[in-house]
Protein backbone atom coordinates (compact mmCIF):
# COMPACT_ATOMS: atom_id res chain seq x y z
CA UNK A 1 0.00 0.00 0.00
CA UNK A 2 1.35 3.48 -1.49
CA UNK A 3 2.65 5.97 1.54
CA UNK A 4 3.32 9.27 1.44
CA UNK A 5 6.56 9.90 3.85
CA UNK A 6 8.05 13.22 5.34
CA UNK A 7 12.00 12.50 6.31
CA UNK A 8 14.58 14.17 8.36
CA UNK A 9 12.42 17.29 9.15
CA UNK A 10 14.54 18.95 11.62
CA UNK A 11 12.90 21.15 14.03
CA UNK A 12 14.29 23.58 16.81
CA UNK A 13 13.09 23.21 20.45
CA UNK A 14 11.14 26.39 20.16
CA UNK A 15 9.14 24.42 17.08
CA UNK A 16 10.64 26.40 13.95
CA UNK A 17 11.48 24.12 11.28
CA UNK A 18 12.95 27.05 8.37
CA UNK A 19 13.88 30.40 8.96
CA UNK A 20 11.20 33.16 7.42
CA UNK A 21 13.32 34.96 4.40
CA UNK A 22 14.73 32.14 1.99
CA UNK A 23 17.89 34.03 -0.73
CA UNK A 24 19.75 32.72 -2.72
CA UNK A 25 22.79 33.06 0.48
CA UNK A 26 20.53 31.69 2.86
CA UNK A 27 18.74 28.56 1.24
CA UNK A 28 16.94 27.46 4.72
CA UNK A 29 16.34 31.20 5.80
CA UNK A 30 19.13 31.83 7.84
CA UNK A 31 18.02 28.62 10.05
CA UNK A 32 21.59 26.86 9.62
CA UNK A 33 21.71 25.61 12.59
CA UNK A 34 19.25 23.18 12.32
CA UNK A 35 21.51 21.57 10.22
CA UNK A 36 24.59 22.00 11.54
CA UNK A 37 24.97 18.79 12.60
CA UNK A 38 22.89 16.93 9.77
CA UNK A 39 25.45 14.43 7.69
CA UNK A 40 23.45 14.45 4.55
CA UNK A 41 25.67 12.06 2.77
CA UNK A 42 23.87 9.05 4.54
CA UNK A 43 20.57 9.55 2.69
CA UNK A 44 21.51 6.82 0.04
CA UNK A 45 22.16 4.40 2.58
CA UNK A 46 25.39 3.65 5.37
CA UNK A 47 27.41 2.03 2.62
CA UNK A 48 28.36 5.24 0.56
CA UNK A 49 29.92 6.88 3.56
CA UNK A 50 33.07 5.29 5.43
CA UNK A 51 32.15 6.76 9.27
CA UNK A 52 30.38 5.24 11.76
CA UNK A 53 27.13 3.70 11.82
CA UNK A 54 25.06 5.63 14.27
CA UNK A 55 21.33 5.59 15.27
CA UNK A 56 21.10 9.70 13.97
CA UNK A 57 22.78 7.90 10.19
CA UNK A 58 20.49 5.10 10.41
CA UNK A 59 17.64 6.76 10.73
CA UNK A 60 18.45 9.31 7.77
CA UNK A 61 19.00 6.39 5.50
CA UNK A 62 15.17 6.12 5.45
CA UNK A 63 15.33 9.23 2.96
CA UNK A 64 15.78 6.96 0.65
CA UNK A 65 14.26 3.61 0.94
CA UNK A 66 11.63 2.53 -1.51
CA UNK A 67 10.73 6.02 -2.48
CA UNK A 68 9.74 6.80 -6.17
CA UNK A 69 8.76 10.34 -6.27
CA UNK A 70 8.98 13.89 -4.26
CA UNK A 71 6.96 17.00 -3.41
CA UNK A 72 8.57 20.30 -2.40
CA UNK A 73 7.43 23.72 -1.93
CA UNK A 74 8.78 26.45 -4.46
CA UNK A 75 11.05 27.58 -1.51
CA UNK A 76 12.91 24.67 -1.70
CA UNK A 77 13.52 24.26 -5.23
CA UNK A 78 14.58 28.40 -5.51
CA UNK A 79 14.18 31.82 -3.84
CA UNK A 80 12.59 33.63 -6.51
CA UNK A 81 8.91 34.60 -5.93
CA UNK A 82 6.07 35.35 -9.14
CA UNK A 83 6.37 34.78 -12.41
CA UNK A 84 10.44 32.41 -12.67
CA UNK A 85 12.55 35.01 -14.13
CA UNK A 86 15.35 33.91 -17.12
CA UNK A 87 17.87 33.75 -14.78
CA UNK A 88 19.15 29.95 -15.62
CA UNK A 89 18.31 28.48 -12.14
CA UNK A 90 17.66 24.97 -12.04
CA UNK A 91 17.59 24.04 -8.06
CA UNK A 92 20.18 24.64 -5.46
CA UNK A 93 21.50 20.92 -6.01
CA UNK A 94 24.34 21.84 -8.72
CA UNK A 95 24.43 19.09 -11.77
CA UNK A 96 23.35 16.07 -9.25
CA UNK A 97 20.44 16.69 -7.43
CA UNK A 98 20.11 13.75 -4.75
CA UNK A 99 16.39 12.90 -5.32
CA UNK A 100 17.35 10.48 -8.66
CA UNK A 101 13.15 10.65 -9.00
CA UNK A 102 10.78 13.04 -11.08
CA UNK A 103 9.99 15.98 -7.90
CA UNK A 104 6.74 17.63 -7.94
CA UNK A 105 6.85 21.43 -7.67
CA UNK A 106 4.07 23.56 -6.35
CA UNK A 107 4.22 26.97 -7.44
CA UNK A 108 1.83 29.17 -8.96
CA UNK A 109 3.40 29.63 -12.18
CA UNK A 110 3.93 26.34 -14.17
CA UNK A 111 6.73 26.08 -16.40
CA UNK A 112 8.44 23.74 -18.49
CA UNK A 113 10.28 20.62 -16.90
CA UNK A 114 14.26 20.39 -16.17
CA UNK A 115 15.85 17.19 -16.37
CA UNK A 116 18.93 15.88 -15.31
CA UNK A 117 21.18 13.18 -16.80
CA UNK A 118 21.27 11.28 -13.04
CA UNK A 119 17.38 10.71 -13.24
CA UNK A 120 16.18 13.71 -11.12
CA UNK A 121 13.58 15.79 -12.94
CA UNK A 122 11.70 18.69 -11.81
CA UNK A 123 7.44 19.68 -12.57
CA UNK A 124 5.81 22.51 -11.65
CA UNK A 125 2.75 21.95 -10.47
CA UNK A 126 0.28 24.25 -9.86
CA UNK A 127 -2.31 22.32 -8.04
CA UNK A 128 -3.86 21.68 -4.65
CA UNK A 129 -2.34 18.96 -2.46
CA UNK A 130 -4.62 16.16 -2.97
CA UNK A 131 -4.15 16.26 -7.01
CA UNK A 132 -0.16 17.38 -6.43
CA UNK A 133 0.04 13.80 -4.88
CA UNK A 134 -2.62 11.75 -7.08
CA UNK A 135 0.12 12.98 -9.97
CA UNK A 136 3.11 12.22 -8.18
CA UNK A 137 1.61 8.78 -7.06
CA UNK A 138 1.60 8.13 -10.80
CA UNK A 139 5.02 8.71 -11.22
CA UNK A 140 6.66 6.83 -8.46
CA UNK A 141 5.89 4.04 -10.50
CA UNK A 142 3.95 2.15 -7.18
CA UNK A 143 7.25 3.51 -5.00
CA UNK A 144 5.96 5.66 -2.16
CA UNK A 145 6.03 9.31 -2.45
CA UNK A 146 8.45 11.26 -0.24
CA UNK A 147 6.73 15.25 0.96
CA UNK A 148 10.21 17.12 0.91
CA UNK A 149 9.51 20.05 2.66
CA UNK A 150 9.50 23.01 3.48
CA UNK A 151 7.54 22.91 6.67
CA UNK A 152 4.80 25.05 5.16
CA UNK A 153 4.19 22.27 2.70
CA UNK A 154 4.18 19.67 4.84
CA UNK A 155 1.65 21.84 6.99
CA UNK A 156 -0.50 22.08 3.55
CA UNK A 157 -0.78 17.87 3.32
CA UNK A 158 -1.13 17.47 7.42
CA UNK A 159 -4.16 19.78 6.97
CA UNK A 160 -5.61 17.49 4.21
CA UNK A 161 -4.55 14.30 6.39
CA UNK A 162 -2.67 13.25 3.22
CA UNK A 163 0.58 12.32 5.36
CA UNK A 164 1.20 8.46 6.47
CA UNK A 165 4.80 8.73 8.03
CA UNK A 166 7.04 11.28 9.78
CA UNK A 167 10.72 11.48 11.07
CA UNK A 168 10.70 14.53 13.01
CA UNK A 169 14.69 15.30 14.70
CA UNK A 170 14.05 18.02 17.32
CA UNK A 171 17.74 19.73 17.59
CA UNK A 172 18.54 21.20 20.91
CA UNK A 173 19.13 25.11 19.32
CA UNK A 174 16.36 27.61 19.96
CA UNK A 175 15.87 30.08 16.91
CA UNK A 176 13.47 32.57 18.11
CA UNK A 177 11.35 33.02 15.14
CA UNK A 178 11.01 31.27 11.84
CA UNK A 179 8.11 28.85 10.22
CA UNK A 180 6.71 26.98 12.24
CA UNK A 181 5.80 23.25 11.18
CA UNK A 182 2.78 22.81 13.76
CA UNK A 183 0.92 26.36 13.74
CA UNK A 184 -2.89 25.72 13.71
CA UNK A 185 -2.20 21.98 14.01
CA UNK A 186 -3.65 21.58 17.46
CA UNK A 187 -5.09 18.13 16.96
CA UNK A 188 -2.21 16.56 14.63
CA UNK A 189 -1.22 14.06 17.12
CA UNK A 190 -4.32 11.92 17.49
CA UNK A 191 -3.99 10.77 13.79
CA UNK A 192 -0.38 8.92 14.73
CA UNK A 193 1.19 6.88 16.46
CA UNK A 194 4.79 8.67 18.09
CA UNK A 195 7.94 6.71 19.20
CA UNK A 196 10.22 9.22 20.07
CA UNK A 197 14.30 7.71 20.79
CA UNK A 198 17.31 10.31 21.83
CA UNK A 199 20.84 9.19 20.63
CA UNK A 200 23.88 9.92 21.44
CA UNK A 201 24.28 13.35 19.60
CA UNK A 202 21.89 14.56 21.97
CA UNK A 203 18.55 14.73 18.96
CA UNK A 204 15.77 13.21 19.59
CA UNK A 205 13.64 11.13 16.68
CA UNK A 206 10.32 11.03 16.60
CA UNK A 207 8.06 8.19 14.26
CA UNK A 208 4.89 9.11 13.31
CA UNK A 209 2.51 6.47 11.82
CA UNK A 210 -0.96 7.38 10.38
CA UNK A 211 -3.25 5.13 12.85
CA UNK A 212 -5.64 2.87 11.54
CA UNK A 213 -3.15 1.19 8.76
CA UNK A 214 -2.07 -2.29 7.84
CA UNK A 215 0.87 -3.57 9.15
CA UNK B 1 36.93 1.56 2.72
CA UNK B 2 35.82 -1.81 2.91
CA UNK B 3 33.88 -3.32 6.65
CA UNK B 4 32.94 -6.19 8.18
CA UNK B 5 29.73 -5.78 9.66
CA UNK B 6 27.10 -7.96 12.04
CA UNK B 7 23.37 -6.98 12.14
CA UNK B 8 20.84 -7.90 14.01
CA UNK B 9 22.40 -10.25 16.84
CA UNK B 10 19.93 -10.40 19.35
CA UNK B 11 20.93 -11.57 22.71
CA UNK B 12 18.88 -12.34 25.72
CA UNK B 13 20.01 -10.28 28.84
CA UNK B 14 21.56 -13.26 30.51
CA UNK B 15 24.11 -12.77 27.45
CA UNK B 16 22.82 -15.62 25.19
CA UNK B 17 22.33 -15.15 21.46
CA UNK B 18 21.50 -18.75 20.52
CA UNK B 19 20.31 -22.26 21.82
CA UNK B 20 22.61 -25.18 22.18
CA UNK B 21 21.67 -27.97 19.84
CA UNK B 22 20.78 -26.81 16.67
CA UNK B 23 18.21 -30.13 14.91
CA UNK B 24 16.20 -29.61 11.81
CA UNK B 25 13.17 -28.50 14.19
CA UNK B 26 15.44 -25.84 16.38
CA UNK B 27 17.23 -24.12 13.79
CA UNK B 28 18.43 -21.86 16.69
CA UNK B 29 18.23 -24.61 19.19
CA UNK B 30 15.67 -23.99 21.13
CA UNK B 31 16.19 -20.23 21.68
CA UNK B 32 13.43 -19.07 19.57
CA UNK B 33 11.82 -16.35 22.23
CA UNK B 34 14.94 -14.58 21.08
CA UNK B 35 13.10 -13.95 17.58
CA UNK B 36 9.57 -13.75 18.62
CA UNK B 37 9.95 -9.72 18.50
CA UNK B 38 11.53 -9.89 15.23
CA UNK B 39 10.50 -8.79 12.04
CA UNK B 40 12.53 -10.00 9.42
CA UNK B 41 10.44 -8.76 6.45
CA UNK B 42 12.71 -5.31 7.22
CA UNK B 43 16.01 -6.62 6.31
CA UNK B 44 15.60 -5.46 2.59
CA UNK B 45 14.22 -2.18 3.64
CA UNK B 46 11.08 -0.33 4.56
CA UNK B 47 9.53 -0.48 1.47
CA UNK B 48 8.69 -4.05 1.03
CA UNK B 49 6.37 -4.45 4.11
CA UNK B 50 3.41 -2.20 4.50
CA UNK B 51 3.85 -1.76 8.52
CA UNK B 52 4.53 1.22 10.51
CA UNK B 53 8.07 1.96 10.45
CA UNK B 54 9.57 2.22 14.10
CA UNK B 55 13.28 2.30 15.33
CA UNK B 56 13.31 -1.49 15.54
CA UNK B 57 12.46 -2.11 11.90
CA UNK B 58 14.51 1.11 10.27
CA UNK B 59 17.86 -0.73 12.10
CA UNK B 60 16.74 -3.97 10.89
CA UNK B 61 17.17 -2.41 7.42
CA UNK B 62 20.82 -2.05 7.63
CA UNK B 63 21.54 -5.70 7.30
CA UNK B 64 21.34 -5.28 3.92
CA UNK B 65 22.78 -1.62 2.72
CA UNK B 66 25.99 -1.76 0.83
CA UNK B 67 26.37 -5.91 1.52
CA UNK B 68 28.36 -7.78 -1.26
CA UNK B 69 28.81 -11.08 0.90
CA UNK B 70 28.14 -13.09 4.04
CA UNK B 71 30.12 -15.37 5.78
CA UNK B 72 28.18 -17.53 8.16
CA UNK B 73 29.02 -20.80 10.53
CA UNK B 74 28.04 -24.30 9.16
CA UNK B 75 25.31 -24.31 11.84
CA UNK B 76 23.25 -21.36 10.27
CA UNK B 77 23.53 -23.46 6.93
CA UNK B 78 22.53 -26.70 8.67
CA UNK B 79 22.34 -28.90 11.80
CA UNK B 80 24.20 -31.58 9.84
CA UNK B 81 27.36 -32.91 11.49
CA UNK B 82 30.95 -34.21 9.87
CA UNK B 83 30.84 -35.41 6.66
CA UNK B 84 27.95 -33.86 4.59
CA UNK B 85 25.09 -36.82 4.18
CA UNK B 86 23.50 -36.83 0.33
CA UNK B 87 20.23 -35.77 1.60
CA UNK B 88 19.18 -32.20 -0.83
CA UNK B 89 19.73 -30.14 1.90
CA UNK B 90 19.88 -26.58 0.56
CA UNK B 91 19.55 -24.02 3.89
CA UNK B 92 16.69 -23.15 6.18
CA UNK B 93 15.22 -20.83 3.56
CA UNK B 94 13.52 -22.63 0.69
CA UNK B 95 14.38 -21.81 -2.69
CA UNK B 96 14.85 -17.72 -2.16
CA UNK B 97 17.47 -17.47 0.49
CA UNK B 98 17.23 -13.88 1.80
CA UNK B 99 20.92 -12.94 1.11
CA UNK B 100 21.25 -12.70 -2.95
CA UNK B 101 24.97 -12.57 -2.58
CA UNK B 102 27.91 -15.02 -2.99
CA UNK B 103 27.62 -16.86 1.25
CA UNK B 104 30.61 -18.52 2.70
CA UNK B 105 29.91 -21.15 4.95
CA UNK B 106 32.36 -22.27 7.44
CA UNK B 107 33.22 -25.96 7.32
CA UNK B 108 35.64 -28.49 8.04
CA UNK B 109 34.41 -30.65 5.39
CA UNK B 110 34.24 -28.51 1.85
CA UNK B 111 31.82 -29.36 -0.95
CA UNK B 112 30.55 -27.88 -4.17
CA UNK B 113 29.30 -24.67 -4.43
CA UNK B 114 24.98 -24.24 -4.36
CA UNK B 115 23.22 -21.95 -6.39
CA UNK B 116 19.98 -20.22 -6.22
CA UNK B 117 18.35 -17.98 -8.99
CA UNK B 118 17.66 -15.14 -6.64
CA UNK B 119 21.38 -14.34 -6.78
CA UNK B 120 22.61 -16.16 -3.20
CA UNK B 121 25.14 -18.93 -3.85
CA UNK B 122 27.01 -21.06 -0.85
CA UNK B 123 30.07 -21.57 -1.27
CA UNK B 124 31.75 -24.44 1.59
CA UNK B 125 35.18 -23.01 2.76
CA UNK B 126 37.88 -25.23 5.56
CA UNK B 127 39.82 -21.91 6.52
CA UNK B 128 40.71 -19.43 9.53
CA UNK B 129 38.77 -16.28 9.71
CA UNK B 130 41.20 -13.99 8.28
CA UNK B 131 41.63 -16.29 4.77
CA UNK B 132 37.90 -16.74 4.58
CA UNK B 133 37.36 -12.58 4.70
CA UNK B 134 39.49 -12.33 2.28
CA UNK B 135 37.86 -14.79 -0.06
CA UNK B 136 34.56 -13.21 0.85
CA UNK B 137 35.79 -9.23 0.35
CA UNK B 138 37.22 -9.98 -3.03
CA UNK B 139 33.50 -11.92 -4.03
CA UNK B 140 31.83 -8.50 -2.37
CA UNK B 141 32.86 -6.40 -5.21
CA UNK B 142 33.53 -3.26 -3.26
CA UNK B 143 30.76 -3.22 -1.18
CA UNK B 144 30.74 -4.19 2.71
CA UNK B 145 31.11 -8.18 3.94
CA UNK B 146 28.06 -9.07 6.56
CA UNK B 147 29.07 -11.58 8.92
CA UNK B 148 25.94 -13.44 9.56
CA UNK B 149 26.75 -15.59 12.55
CA UNK B 150 26.01 -17.65 14.63
CA UNK B 151 27.10 -16.07 17.50
CA UNK B 152 30.25 -18.78 17.88
CA UNK B 153 31.41 -16.95 14.30
CA UNK B 154 30.97 -13.69 15.40
CA UNK B 155 33.36 -14.63 18.25
CA UNK B 156 35.90 -16.15 16.33
CA UNK B 157 36.21 -13.05 14.34
CA UNK B 158 36.07 -10.82 17.49
CA UNK B 159 38.85 -13.06 18.61
CA UNK B 160 41.05 -12.03 15.67
CA UNK B 161 39.80 -7.85 15.43
CA UNK B 162 38.22 -8.54 11.67
CA UNK B 163 35.06 -6.85 13.02
CA UNK B 164 33.90 -3.10 12.20
CA UNK B 165 30.81 -2.80 12.98
CA UNK B 166 28.04 -4.60 15.25
CA UNK B 167 24.63 -4.02 15.33
CA UNK B 168 23.26 -6.09 19.12
CA UNK B 169 19.81 -6.71 20.48
CA UNK B 170 19.32 -6.84 23.85
CA UNK B 171 16.26 -8.94 24.04
CA UNK B 172 14.12 -8.51 27.23
CA UNK B 173 13.97 -12.58 27.71
CA UNK B 174 16.04 -14.98 29.97
CA UNK B 175 17.35 -17.96 28.45
CA UNK B 176 19.24 -19.98 31.23
CA UNK B 177 21.64 -21.17 28.95
CA UNK B 178 22.66 -21.18 25.61
CA UNK B 179 26.16 -19.72 23.30
CA UNK B 180 27.08 -16.57 24.63
CA UNK B 181 28.25 -13.85 21.98
CA UNK B 182 31.12 -12.82 24.74
CA UNK B 183 32.79 -16.28 26.08
CA UNK B 184 36.35 -15.00 26.64
CA UNK B 185 35.73 -11.89 25.30
CA UNK B 186 36.67 -9.47 28.45
CA UNK B 187 37.98 -6.54 27.06
CA UNK B 188 36.60 -6.40 23.43
CA UNK B 189 34.55 -3.26 24.28
CA UNK B 190 37.89 -1.61 24.58
CA UNK B 191 38.39 -1.29 20.96
CA UNK B 192 34.52 -0.14 19.62
CA UNK B 193 32.33 3.17 20.61
CA UNK B 194 29.39 1.94 21.96
CA UNK B 195 26.02 3.68 21.09
CA UNK B 196 22.64 2.38 23.01
CA UNK B 197 19.18 3.57 22.30
CA UNK B 198 15.88 1.97 24.18
CA UNK B 199 12.88 1.11 21.52
CA UNK B 200 9.38 1.60 22.39
CA UNK B 201 9.28 -1.83 22.11
CA UNK B 202 11.65 -2.63 24.83
CA UNK B 203 14.37 -3.57 23.03
CA UNK B 204 17.72 -2.43 23.24
CA UNK B 205 19.72 -1.73 20.26
CA UNK B 206 23.67 -1.32 20.73
CA UNK B 207 25.77 -0.03 17.54
CA UNK B 208 29.36 -0.95 17.94
CA UNK B 209 31.93 0.83 15.93
CA UNK B 210 35.78 -0.11 15.44
CA UNK B 211 37.41 3.24 16.99
CA UNK B 212 40.33 4.51 14.63
CA UNK B 213 38.43 4.29 11.56
CA UNK B 214 37.99 7.21 9.43
CA UNK B 215 34.82 8.84 9.10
Amino acid sequence: MFRTRVHNLNISVDGYAAGEHVTFDAPIGGADRLFSGFDGRFIHGVDHVDAPITVDRALTTLWSQGVGAEIMGRRKFGPQEGEWPEDGWRGWWGDEPPFQTPVFVMTHHPRPPIEFANGTSFHFVDAPPREVLRQAQQAANGLDVRLGGGPSTVRQFLEADLVDFMHLVVVPVTLGRGVSLWEGLSDVGDRFTVETVTSASGLTHQLWNKKNRRG
